[in-house]
């Protein structure tokens, strides 16, 4: 049977389900690294959210009458590992915060292409409800990316200059 | 020696080296697998603006005084990876062109991503020169994904949806 857009959907979804959960487990490591209080918290805050988005990508399953399965989301473990790499190579640096700021905005921006891409098609496929669960993510993520940038424009970049830093 | 701000710059200007190149090679075969004649038109117009942001990087390099070297850029893979398995699986399928379009937009979030941290950092170690030229490249990025927002909700999306596919 030649797939359609219902299938395409469906994937990607499944997508992003695994990338929410693999976010989930990775951003108290990432808030446990940074020495920061502010980047801390917000990425303890966004662990929070992230729960309430696992939980409407469960609504969109049941919406659609498929089930709840994950499936490797390959660019999201790439930019993980990235940011893994990071915490190794500049744990004792200045620059460690600047480095996964920018490894959690690479997040962001991943999950705001493929959040926009699910309610568009969910609009497409007259997948009403759906598209405005995943519009709520959506804005969230963005608001989240917002956030980071004002962070690190604040302090976490000027922080990590090798001048500030034998402040 | 303490690694700073200005070793975090040369490390993602290597990953964004390496990402570049791949998608240099990348694009001619999303526009051939495209349905599209629009679609396919971006994609090989965004391969000729690419060659010009591969160029633009390696002046950032002289600039710095740093040898120009890619570094394994695991996220970008990883994107390029999922847009494979989209033309194994949804070859003969309405949905491809909207799955193709997706996974472009992914990467150009990715890339808005970093080039908007490359431009910060530029800027905080007063790299001027170098600022002017990652952000030329971050407008191309912006661009190129608001073109492909065009072209999915013009004509791609609706082509994939199961009722326009049977005319």
């Amino acid at each position: 049977m030649t797939k359609t857009l219902n299938d395409l959907f469906y994937e990607t979804l499944k997508d992003m389900y695994y990338a929410e959960k693999k976010i989930l487990r990775t951003l108290p490591k990432m808030a446990k690294a940074a020495n920061s209080n502010e980047l801390r918290e917000a990425f303890m805050h966004h662990r929070e959210e992230t729960e309430g988005q696992i939980e409407r990508i469960e609504q969109v399953f049941e919406l659609i009458g498929k089930a709840a399965r994950g499936k490797t989301c390959d660019a999201v473990d790439g930019i993980i590992e990235e940011g893994k790499e990071v915490i190794e190579d500049f744990g004792d640096s200045p620059a460690l915060d600047a480095g996964l700021l920018a490894g959690a905005q690479a997040v962001e921006h991943y999950e705001i292409s493929r959040y926009g891409t699910l309610v568009a098609w969910a609009k497409e496929l007259g997948l009403g409800e759906a598209a405005t669960l995943l519009h709520e993510t959506l804005e969230q993520e963005e608001k989240t990316d917002q956030l980071l940038t004002k962070i690190a424009k604040r302090t976490v970049n000027a922080a990590a200059t090798p001048a500030t830093a034998r402040v």
